[in-house]
Parts: C-alpha cells; sequence; structure tokens
C-alpha cells in the first residue's frame, strides 16, 4: 500500500465549507486505499488573530511564548479537520508536532527540523487511520514547541514525506498549479502541467510563492516528487519532479516587488567587502540578491549594487553603514519602490539577443531598465516598481505566449 | 522560599485588560519572593468557540478529538499570561500539561490526573520563574491530549499545590470569595472571610458554584488551605482551610435551580430498588439527590422520589422507566421546573424548630413546600423553581441575616 503526504495550506481550512472541500479530498484517496498523512496550517485568520493579541502585549513577544501560542492554532485546525472526517466515517487522528515525533533545533520562530521519529505515526497508520499532523511545528531537546517560520508547513509536509518514504508529496493551496507567470500580473499566463525541480526552485526564488524555498531543496535532495493542486479543484495541477521534461528553453516569469537598491560608492577592496557583505547579511538572516559590481570613471574605484525586500530596508542600512566605514567607502546610498522581474528557463546564455530585444521592447513601453543580469538559468531586469505588470506582460509575451506549456 | 499556586478562571482571562489585572496579582506576590505556580482556563469566550465549531462538525463529536481542540485554548492562555509577564520583566514559561507532567487515565472529556511528575516545574521554580501551567488538561499513557471535564482547573490547581507541597492554593474567579448565599439571590448575602472545608464541600456539593467539588475534596484529603478571592480585588477574600472556626451552627444558603422530581410509584422492594438505581446513576455518572420513600395509603407499597438535574432528564427516563418494569412498578412520574433550597450548618439535628418556623413562614409568602429533608448538615426544601428566591431570602434572613459572618 502506497503512502501519500497531503498539506493544506491556511486557506484551505479557514471555515467548516473549506474543510468539507479538505475532507472530500482526503476521503476519495482514503478509499482509493491510499495510507495518507495530512498536514494542515492554522485557519486563515486564526494566526493573525493570536499574533494581534501578541503584538497587543509585545512589540518584541518573548519567542518561546510566540510560538506556544501560535502553536495553538494548528493544533485547533488538526483537531476540527480530524473531527470531521471522524463525523465521515473516515478514521483519523491528530497529531501535534511533538506527538509525531518531530524534533527541531532550538531557534524559536525559524527552528529547523532536525529529525523525526516515524513510530507514533507508523503505528496509526498500520491501525488505518488517517493522521493529521500539525505542520509549522515541533518540539525542541529542551521540550518546548517551536514553530518553523513562514511557509514552515511545507517544509513539515516534505519531511514527513521523506522519512515515511511517501510515494509523493501533495501541496494543496487555492491555486490550481505552477504558473508560467503569476496569472494576476499577467493575465495570460498558463497553468503548467509539469515542471522540473530545479526550474521550480529557481521560479521559488525569483518571486513565485507558491512553495517555500526551502522545502524544494529538500524534495530535490530526496528524490520526492511533489504536486501542487488546488483544494476546490484536486484534479488540475502541476506534477513537480526531478525529472519532468520541459522542450522549450523558457521556463517562466517570476516578479519581485517594493525591493530596495543599495549602492556603495568609490569602493577600492571589493572582493573583500563582499565577502563580509554576504556574512553580515547571512547572520542577519536577510535574502540579498543581484550583487553587482559598476564603474564611475575611476577604474580604481568601483560601486557595489545589491538588492533587499524592503521589509529589510532598515536593518540593511545599519549593515552597509558600518561597511562604509570599515572599508573607507565614499557613500551609501538607496533607492525604494523598485521591482524585479525574472525570466526563468535553459542555456540562457545561448540566447544573447534577449537583452538587447527586451532593451529597445522595453524603451517603447516607457519602462526604464536600470539593470540588467543574466546567468545560464536567469534573466533579471530591475525597474520600477510601477512598471511591473508591464515588464512581465512584455517578457511572458515575447517568450511564454505561444509556447505550449502543457505537456 | 514558600511556594503558592494561583489559578485564574476564564472571566480573568477574558482580554488584555483582565490579563493585567491578573499580571499585577501575579507580580506582587512574585515580588515579596514568592515562587509561584500559575494555573489558566481558556480565556471566556475562547473555549465557546471551539465548542460551537466541534458542534457544527459533529453532534457527538470523537472525544479525543474534542479534547485535542479544546485543550489548545488553554495554551492559547497561557502563552499570552506569560508573554505579558516576561514583558513586564517578570520571568515566567509556560508550560501545557503534558510539559507539566499531568497524567491522566484515559477517559476524555473527563480524565481523572493520576499522576504528576514535577520535575520540570521544579526546574523552572529554582530557575527563578513564574510557571504559568494550562489547567483543565494532561496527557494519558497512549500520550493523547485529555481534559478534565467541567471546573478541571481547580482540579489542576489543588493537585499541583498537593504534589508540589505549597503553602496554599488562591483560587482567583469574579467573586471575592464565598458568600453566605449567592448574593444574585438573596441580595443581603455576606462574603464569609473564612469558612471550613468540610461546610464549603456541603455549600459545593448543595449548589454552591464556586468551586469543583473533587478539587474541595482533594484539598480536605491532602490538607490544603484554599484563598478564594476575586482577580481584580485580591485582597478581600475567603480562605478555606480544615479548621476554619464558625461559631454559628449557620452557614449559609444553596440553591440549585432547574431540578427534575421522578417517583416511582406502587413499589415493593424498596431497599433492592435503590440499590439498583443507585449504581445505574453511578454507570451513566448522573448526580442524584434526595432520594426519599414516601407511603400512599398502602403499607405495603411505597413510593420512591429522587431529584435530578433537567439536562439529565431525559438519560434518567430511560433508567427509571426500566427499572419500573424491572421492579415491577405502578408507574414513572415526574416533575419539572423544581428547585432545592437548602440551609447549612452543624449539628442540625439540635434544631428541631426549623422545620416547622419555616414551613409557617414560608405559607406565610406563597411558598409550597413539596418536600422536606434533613440530616446534622443541611436542611433541604424541595419549591418551584419561580420561588427559589423568597425561599433562599426567607432562610436566609431567618438564620444568616443577623449573625455576624466575618472572624
Amino acid at each position: 500500500m502506497s503512502l501519500l503526504v497531503k498539506k493544506f495550506g491556511g486557506s484551505s481550512l479557514a471555515d467548516l465549507s473549506c474543510l468539507k472541500a479538505v475532507t472530500k479530498v482526503i476521503a476519495q484517496a482514503h478509499r482509493s486505499g491510499q495510507q495518507l498523512v495530512i498536514v494542515v496550517s492554522a485557519s486563515a485568520g486564526h494566526t493573525d488573530a493570536l499574533v494581534q493579541s501578541a503584538r497587543a502585549i509585545s512589540a518584541l513577544p518573548s519567542p518561546r511564548e510566540y510560538d506556544a501560542l501560535l502553536a495553538s492554532a494548528e493544533q485547533a485546525s488538526a483537531a476540527l479537520l480530524s473531527l470531521l472526517l471522524i463525523e465521515q466515517s473516515i478514521p483519523a487522528v491528530s497529531l501535534t508536532g511533538f506527538q509525531a515525533g518531530i524534533r527541531t533545533n532550538a531557534l524559536h520562530n525559524k527552528a529547523h527540523i532536525e529529525s523525526v521519529d516515524p513510530k507514533r505515526i507508523q503505528s496509526h497508520l498500520e491501525a488505518g487511520q488517517v493522521v493529521v499532523v500539525t505542520g509549522f511545528q515541533g518540539e525542541n531537546l529542551a521540550g518546548d514547541i517551536t514553530t518553523l517560520g513562514r511557509g514552515g508547513s511545507d517544509m513539515s509536509a516534505v519531511v514527513l514525506a521523506g522519512v515515511l518514504q511517501a510515494e509523493a508529496c501533495y501541496i494543496y493551496t487555492d491555486v490550481n498549479g505552477v504558473y508560467s507567470a503569476d496569472p494576476k500580473v499577467v493575465p495570460t499566463a498558463r497553468r503548467l502541467t509539469q515542471i522540473s525541480l530545479t526550474d521550480m526552485q529557481q521560479m521559488a526564488q525569483l518571486g513565485a510563492r507558491v512553495m517555500q524555498q526551502q522545502a524544494l531543496d529538500y524534495c530535490y535532495q530526496h528524490h520526492i516528487p511533489l504536486r501542487i493542486a488546488s483544494t476546490f479543484d484536486p484534479d488540475e495541477g502541476t506534477l513537480v519532479t526531478r525529472d519532468a521534461h520541459n522542450p522549450s528553453p523558457w521556463v517562466g516569469v517570476a516578479c519581485q516587488s517594493n525591493q530596495v537598491q543599495f549602492t556603495l560608492t568609490g569602493l577600492i577592496d571589493w572582493d573583500a567587502l563582499v565577502v563580509t557583505l554576504r556574512q553580515m547579511m547571512r547572520n542577519a538572516m536577510i535574502d540579498i540578491d543581484l550583487i553587482i559590481q559598476s564603474h564611475q570613471g575611476d577604474a580604481h574605484c568601483s560601486d557595489l549594487n545589491f538588492t533587499v525586500h524592503h521589509d529589510d530596508y532598515e536593518q540593511t542600512l545599519v549593515i552597509a553603514e558600518r561597511l562604509c566605514g570599515d572599508f573607507n567607502c565614499r557613500s551609501v546610498e538607496s533607492q525604494q519602490a523598485l521591482a524585479k522581474v525574472s525570466l526563468i528557463g535553459k542555456q540562457l546564455m545561448t540566447q544573447p539577443s534577449v537583452a538587447t530585444d527586451i532593451l529597445s521592447a522595453a524603451s517603447q513601453l516607457g519602462v526604464t531598465i536600470r539593470w540588467f543580469t543574466s546567468s545560464d538559468t536567469r534573466m533579471t531586469w530591475v525597474v520600477q516598481q510601477d512598471k511591473v505588470k508591464d515588464m512581465a506582460c512584455l517578457l511572458h509575451q515575447s517568450y511564454l505566449g505561444t509556447v505550449s506549456l502543457t505537456a
């Protein structure tokens, strides 16, 4: 008998009618004889309400207590879903993170799963039960409740799939798969029936928020096939595997909004500064992207440009100013309200005309390209925030509009 | 350093302003150098909302999942209270029932605490922390979350007080102590500054709902002094100890509303029927009270009368009808909308005139006494539901109105 892990996000658990849709998906799989481990997030709204309560008490809530508070929400949704399954004569049992044997490191609010003891889950599966596990949470060595940070339920699901050697991990959300671009930005975006894990990783890294980046990395390392589908339309979806075949060099378009560009000017020792910058940003847990060197006339001096998300602006400013002092740079400048639009594909170095073609087409649309950078798997343009849609549509229409993406 | 257990009920945890009042009580005790274990209920409203969600799913929710669902509410209130304590620079840590080492039997929804492993609580206390424990819940041998049934947080608090050998257990509610009668029923009721545990047990058993009956029994057995006070007015209150001295023979008046009287008529073997009735009611977990034999002319036949709460009416009817068949009674009759009003005291057999005095005074007030029964510690009158207030006020005025109850 094969085992599937199915993960349902908060929007799939928002109310009783959503829970019924979830139950329908589970019932169908259960009746077809699958062993099932269900991973649930907190219901949409419940976590927000708890976060608000905590914020009303403290601007910097105790990380340990914050985790204990938030974790109560997945416990409630796991229990409610199990109640509904049992009511519909499907044997089910809910397990919290610690009951499911999910052990994490000690880092509250963004813990990493260190190990899973699958004995209890396996014994419930052997008893014929659907096992509903709270996502997003675990227990550290001290016996404290931890949470896994943003998108943590994805991680819970894929790790359980890996440890239990599941046939596949299904991720149910409110979109019915992976698209060639965000349909809210590019109306002609198409659903991909399949995509390779490496392409999906690129898409996620460059702004397609279908799934948590680390969860995708885990699937790649552990050969776990994913299926991304809508709870409310479960038969459509996208299969994500290591070896999905895409005949086109182009995969999709991804956007990252609310970016800030930092520029350190008049810089002599570029290499040393970049190493230190990367180190400090990693310590601060800030994602940094597009580190670009530019020269302004003086061949001995260069400028260093990089982008971060607006949420990390203030912390990054402190780091940049400290580096500016330590490395005797001339100034720190920043530019807000930018966005990055990326074209993702394969062997893009063999497509040298793209940069010039797009530069000219963008200019006709009134879009100013502030920067452009490319690698073999991506090309990224930095534009003004208010030009995201124009740029994304231009790229999609030029390279993805006419290609059939359904396998 | 002495240790206190302080328990706060749901009305004390309803919102941020309530939580602040709780924190003030804790801060004062903490700063005076007390070691503190705080037991919390779910915030008022939160449990109701979860119960509603479960009832929307199932009329008879899975007991295991129902417990997992309800337990999430105390986890949230323990974490929120700890957040607030830490925010106010009071070192605190929240523990769920299982983290606190509270082991119960397997009976979901009304589990009994079987043991407490106090190691983790003690190590947090030794580290100088205020330990906030979720009341009402524990873990059974299978590692499942259990809840303790109505008033279960009282039980959590007194058991922790017993196991940790606390100096006392403080119960904070929205009333500022134990009264000689419910002030909503008898406006002239007075707060008792002290009461003995046996008197308090009588009061609770006969309808004063300040504290759970079993929790009081536990305090009696384990010599745990109680203090009952209001979160919002913590300096007033009632001390409940084994040897509190009350110079008066009278303790208080307690009322039990929504009672149903059952009568089995034309009964031959009274003794055997009572034994079976008690057994069946115990199995059904229904409290039964006031079993009275009466004769209607025929010396060989008698009637059996008893009362139960209205909530247990339907289940009791099934039991009564089955007994009627098994024991060849003539009929089962029932009378709804009754109430019991009790006068609690000591050596009441030495007060023989009470019954006749009250019968005559009640008659003048238009209150019909349906039954009267007495023991050495209580006298109970059964009246129409709509006469509760008249009867309670009459008893209070006659025996408690002029006696000074403050020690």
